[in-house]
């Protein structure tokens, strides 16, 4: 399992809840992206983007967002959730995530988002500020990677 | 389905989702308490709390909550949601909901409310201010009321 | 507002709940998505698709979905949410989605999801039942259309 | 920590997510009840109460729920989330739940639950099933307890 994430710098472990199915009995599509929300601000912590946003008022606003469905998930599972970026421009970052099923020992789903660097006093979108670009390079560094398709 | 709501001063009309449904394929009991939310917070606009929260920083919280489910909801329906205040004490209200069917024509839910009034700047309960005793009392003046059960 | 739609032959109206928002005070992401189921079941209805799929067994599973966010939406509001295919495969068709808010009377966001038939008996992927394919040519030939982008 | 929730057979630990968090920026009233949900479900799975389901059609439905907020939970944080049944009826029983805080080692919230026992074929209340109720009785019989309240 530790395999299938180990090009995620950063992983979040979650239970499925029984309240996470809908009425086709899967977990529904909508819970997908509250667990990459949660793998991704999880990144943002370890990066400390919400302290440079309270220093700044920069801060990041999600522009983009999908979801590639591979297994269907069912409670009683957990799953991990991967986060990692994979490519930065001038003013925002991709981000990519990992859903690993517990029951299944595989993928259950890949996804990625946009994320845009924002000034929220003067609502514009700005440079990645250097220290947060900084971080998260260094961040990236510690995994392998060779394809995160 | 007016009648059925009478006695609520403030009513909120809301669409079922597909995916307001859970396994067992009826609406799950969380979203029940959404709904109170919606009717609590249109009832919060229209006695202007919020407008008194940003000049005085004494907001309300929610203490206290309750549902008692009458008939299992399912998509496709709409639902009419009633919020009235029925007791006022000093440094706390009661609202009770009634969730209307449009679909079966009846009354599917029940509940109330515990809403304490609280100064978010210094941490502790606080006496009702009183502009939204008097508003709450003109607005539920304005229903006609004999038994609210 | 309804021009900004006039390419979609399925139209839903919502409103935003303030529990919709989020501690960053703008709807959450997740919350599109549930739009967007949303409007894919009411276009699924109107093509009957669960009535062949509870006739024949083949359904709808949702393969892949995303979603592009243009404006942050905030409470109150009401979203009308529009759904299209716009492409049609073997064995999938591809909805598009977009989400007027009437606050600003503009384009909120925009999505796309894929959708694939499956047999849910035999678990495999299933051509597209000939009846639904002409129900969605049918109804995508009621709406004018120059660009859907 | 332990001790708060000693006299609750069945506990659950889930983390608190960002998106648990509403715009008040404490988490919403709706997530406690999808934690009571988790907790109710997992002590279901423990007394076999699906099985019976599955056997005899007789199931479980939630009738009526409450919750008392006591200390307002924020993200990061986890709960563990304990379940007991404290009543039995002749056609329902009573559950009673607490949430614990981790960052706060205290009692975030407690509430209860009253669940009727159903025949699904038949659409009308049943005695709850001997085998639950023993199983019921055996598993609350492993805890100390003194006082619920």
């Amino acid at each position: 399992m530790e395999q299938l994430l180990e090009a995620y710098p950063v992983i979040v472990e979650i239970p499925i809840a029984w309240g996470d199915m809908d009425a086709f009995q899967h977990v529904n599509n909508t819970v997908y992206f509250k667990h990459f929300e949660s793998a991704r601000l999880a990144y943002f912590e370890k990066i400390g983007f919400m302290g440079v946003m309270a220093d700044t008022g920069i801060g990041p606003i999600l522009a983009a967002t999908r979801c590639f469905f591979k297994i269907p998930l069912t409670y009683p599972d957990r799953v991990s959730v991967g986060a990692s970026v994979d490519r930065i421009e001038a003013d925002r970052f991709r981000m990519i995530y990992g859903v690993v099923s517990h029951a299944h020992g595989k993928l259950a789903a890949t996804g990625e988002g946009t994320i845009v660097t924002f000034d929220y006093q003067a609502g514009r979108k700005m440079p990645i500020p250097e220290r947060i670009e900084n971080r998260i390079r260094a961040l990236e560094a510690t995994v392998a990677r060779s394809d995160h398709g």
